[in-house]
């Protein structure tokens, strides 16, 4: 894998990623597929998804869920994720860390690795730095994640267990990569260390000495404050190099990916599109809606009239509310097209107007449209 | 509405069906869209199926399900059941009548008609003729079912009961000939008469002596032997006028499809192709497959090499079962496009075959091939 970086607009960064399976322009969001399918739709509809990119050039597996179903062997069995879920675009795999975190009660942690149930079945499993990189390779990925240990969320969590968290993530991030034995497949490695400014430089320093071929920030969007948070993407974003891709995980809203992209992130992935669209709640650029809502019951008009997606181009409110209420499936496969649609869009008009140099007023006029106030005076740059 | 009969082999017949939205070349299958959708596919998977017809050219409606959620009031605020569901070709609906009868402990008959609590919330409703003709003419479908009584289910069924369910039928049928206040939809009139040759007789006669635009059996695959279904179809169908369009409802297996069609029907419809998708029984011309055995579990092949629909031109079995397993919508998608496709193919073979004259010998063949005995000697023209 390779990493250009096209452009710069203040922070923002324009770039491209060339992938085993192809290039990857950034900034960039990436649907989740988290059990070797994006919910709800299949890869031809998110191919022809449009957004200006003709559907997404990159999206996520989860190593946790896929090494306990189907299971490596079976991925292996049927080809690799690529073949087995018919996706010819690139792939960015988890490590299972955050698994690990957010499912910890049934999970023990020792220096070698973790131990955990399954929430299948109840079965033991183990990861290691070693098994997360080993795994990530034999499912194929285009970008694998290093094997992190993620502290405990929020804002009043004890210093010593982040301090903790973000040692061990340091010592495993070495074996993670002299565990590689591909080398058609990136190793990104993820600075820790919780919303504490001096334990993300400390992180950063430590991570972004290892020869990794990306840098991801961790540990962010779990449980801590928007403002904290924001702070704490803008602070670590600006401590990573320059000439490697920057991969902010499991952000967020279309506020959270406008910020984040004003701070010199490069990729985000977040279940919030496709997770939304099936509780009804969807996107758009006025502002977002719930189609549950009764005033949506014979509203004839689209989601949103201005929206290019499938969905918007066929389907009004009305009907789409009847299919929710209704509990029909295709109530899911068309809220989860139009959110990835929108996120898609999104990212897409980022990359443009940090080409035209625009990308902060661009961006602080959306999210006045949205509804949504931009980042406070002095930490946007664009800001008036 | 007009009906052409293109030519026949056999009892067979190839026709078409010229309808307000469009060509409906028969013998034909229609999937069943019961609450304004196919359930699991989007209307642009439905056009892009294949199967020898670039997609259905028809799709069923149930008025029943439509009355009751959205309510007619909401489809004709969202521009009728074609543009509400975004389905740009022909629709039929049925009138209510079979689920009068198959929901009948919830429901009160009258010679005025029937009166009914809703599944959904307990609500009073009433469908009589006249309402039936009315909410299928605002939904503004293309071919409309008379409203109709079926008899209890079964073999061995009373024939007093039988008599007076068919009578009934009858007199309500001249009713929702005059109930017609739209002259774009064509009206269809059913046979009722159980599984009884003298009763088929009396109905067949009472109802094409009114002027409908086509005929359908009814009341069968309601719970009879499948040789008393086959032989009661074929004794009934040669009962309908030649110039007029013929549908057996709610048929059936690939079996009785093709057996039907060798009796004289032009048009099906059953849940079966989606309802076995969504439990993972899929159908292919080498016989029939149960996604769920663990046999399946590695295997890279797709469920029908020779197939071509989008499932078994990317994915394998294995990844279809551990969608499955998974609990992904995406397997229900998958597995509807599969045996949609496999309907649809199926009916395209019969035209096709229906045109060369060998469509006796092709359908006997594909019946060997699956396993599946063709109808007895005697009662099939082709068998040897």
């Amino acid at each position: 894998m390779t990493f250009q970086l096209l452009g710069k607009d203040g922070e923002a960064r324009r770039g491209r990623l060339e992938t085993s399976h192809g290039p990857v322009e950034t900034p960039v969001f990436m649907p989740v597929g988290t059990q070797g399918t994006v919910k709800g739709v299949t890869p031809a509809q998110l191919l022809e998804l449009g957004g200006g990119t003709q559907g997404p050039q990159i999206i996520l597996g989860n190593t946790y869920h896929l090494m306990l179903r189907p299971g490596v062997e079976t991925v292996q069995a049927l080809g690799g994720l690529h073949t087995m879920a018919g996706w010819p675009r690139a792939m960015l795999t988890d490590s299972g860390g955050y698994q690990v975190y957010s499912l910890r009660e049934r999970t023990k942690v020792t220096e070698a690795g973790v131990r955990f149930r399954s929430h299948i079945d109840g079965s033991y499993h183990d990861l290691s730095p070693e098994s997360a990189v080993g795994l990530q390779e034999a499912f194929g990925s285009d970008i694998m994640m290093a094997f992190d240990q993620c502290p405990p969320a929020g804002d009043g969590v004890p210093k010593n267990q982040v301090v903790a968290a973000m040692k061990r993530t340091h010592r495993w991030a070495r074996r993670c990569i002299d565990a590689r034995q591909r080398d058609d497949g990136a190793l990104f490695g993820i600075v820790q260390g919780g919303v504490d400014r001096d334990l993300r430089s400390i992180s950063a320093s430590a991570i972004t000495a290892l020869p990794f071929d990306g840098f991801a920030i961790g540990g962010l969007s779990v449980g801590e404050s928007r403002p904290r948070m924001w702070e704490t993407a803008q602070y670590t974003a600006a401590l990573l190099p320059e000439n490697h891709p920057r991969y902010l995980m499991g952000v967020g809203t279309p506020e959270d990916l406008l910020a984040c992209v004003g701070f010199g992130i490069d990729m985000f992935d977040c279940v919030m599109p496709t997770r939304n669209a099936r509780n009804a709640k969807v996107f758009t650029a006025a502002g977002d809606l719930n189609l549950r809502n009764a005033k949506h019951a014979r509203d004839a008009a689209p989601i949103d009239p201005a929206c290019g997606c499938y969905t918007c181009r066929n389907f009004s409110r009305g009907y789409l509310r009847h299919l929710d209420k209704a509990k029909e499936i295709l109530f899911s496969t068309l809220a989860t097209l139009h959110n990835l649609y929108f996120y898609l869009w999104l990212m897409a008009g980022a990359r443009r107007h940090i080409e035209a140099g625009d990308y902060y007023a661009w961006s602080a006029d959306l999210m006045a449209q949205r509804g949504a106030a931009p980042p406070g005076r002095g930490s946007w740059p664009g800001e008036p």
